[in-house]
């Protein structure tokens, strides 16, 4: 160790954070590499390797599940039903970089659908408003029944009240009445519709 | 799982990576818990519970010591000698939240050189030229001295660089040679002397 001297200290060079994408790199290095993974995930027939720790700090559910006192009751390896394979992976994906990966164009619109509903599960409240927004971009008469009802299974208040705006004119709410999506609106959210009604122009 | 629509794709909206705050303040949060901790480090009579997946993330070197081969050999509890506890204690900080915590006015010099020590212990590239650059606005004549020996046993070309040229004018020379940390320099480097001299303006 040097020999100490002291002088007039410069604080702010010293405790000024950084920004850090750093850390987006480094853990997605560690997510890649799956170096010291101590859990795997069996999702959709593909295996997952994770780290509890990581998936712990970033979400308060999986806190709860890994480190807490359902801690026993979780293997080293989990099985999640209900989730396709490559919707985990993007979600591991954002846990560990904070970003999504690339997704094709086609893709976009499922994925944001599939995200928002894993990102409300696992409370990922950063990767949840970003897959509204992306819902927000794509409303149009066939997809907004289906957008409406994950709004409405997902508490999402503003996207709700952006799908009502959007069908507000006549026209726009006779056109989601003759979507595809309005089946499932029927047959999830049936009381959505009194809503509907009152809210048109 | 909400009926899949395709629709025209807005890519950027979800393939664009976001800047990351939340990762620094959610394992800071996952430090200052110490929530699923499974490594201790006693540090100067200072115990420092931590995550061995963190740490490989973020260091190659607490990669290859917590998760390689060598895993075997450390145990749950590692005893760290020839680090003051505060220093480690900043170190863990930055690892875990990429900056560093409040440092005192008159800690920032000395917590600097310790720092750039156990940075290049660390391989933690990024705090290790932090503490150069704070280092390289402390020069004055009762300081080159130390920061030389350190830039030159921590490989800091850049740093002894800029010490060269503040001692290169004759009087900043004797100034130097006059000082206490001169004879550190003279016990841990003497083949630096000579550099000094041929350096001479």
């Amino acid at each position: 160790m040097a020999k100490v001297i002291f002088t007039e200290p410069i604080p702010e060079s010293v405790s000024v954070p950084l920004s850090s994408p750093d850390m987006q790199r480094q853990f997605g290095q560690l997510l890649s590499t799956g170096d010291g993974a101590d859990v795997t995930f069996e999702v959709g027939g593909e295996t997952f390797p994770a780290h509890r720790s990581v998936l712990a700090a970033r979400s308060s559910v999986f806190n709860a599940e890994l480190l807490g006192p359902m801690k026993e009751r979780t293997d080293a390896s989990i099985r999640l039903d209900g989730i396709e394979a490559k919707v985990f992976k993007a979600m591991l994906h954002f846990v560990y970089t904070d970003s999504l990966p690339h997704i094709d164009a086609g893709e976009v619109m499922p994925m944001a659908q599939h995200l928002l509903v894993v990102a409300d599960r696992y409370n990922l409240a950063k990767l949840k408003s970003k897959c509204e927004g992306t819902l927000r971009g794509h409303f149009n008469t066939s997809t907004v029944a289906t957008i409406l009802v994950l709004a409405e299974q997902h508490c999402c208040g503003a996207l709700k009240d952006a799908c009502f705006e959007f069908v507000a004119p006549l026209g726009k709410f006779k056109a989601l009445t003759a979507s595809d999506g309005f089946e499932h609106l029927m047959g999830s959210c049936p009381h959505l519709l009194k809503e509907l009604v009152a809210n048109l122009a």
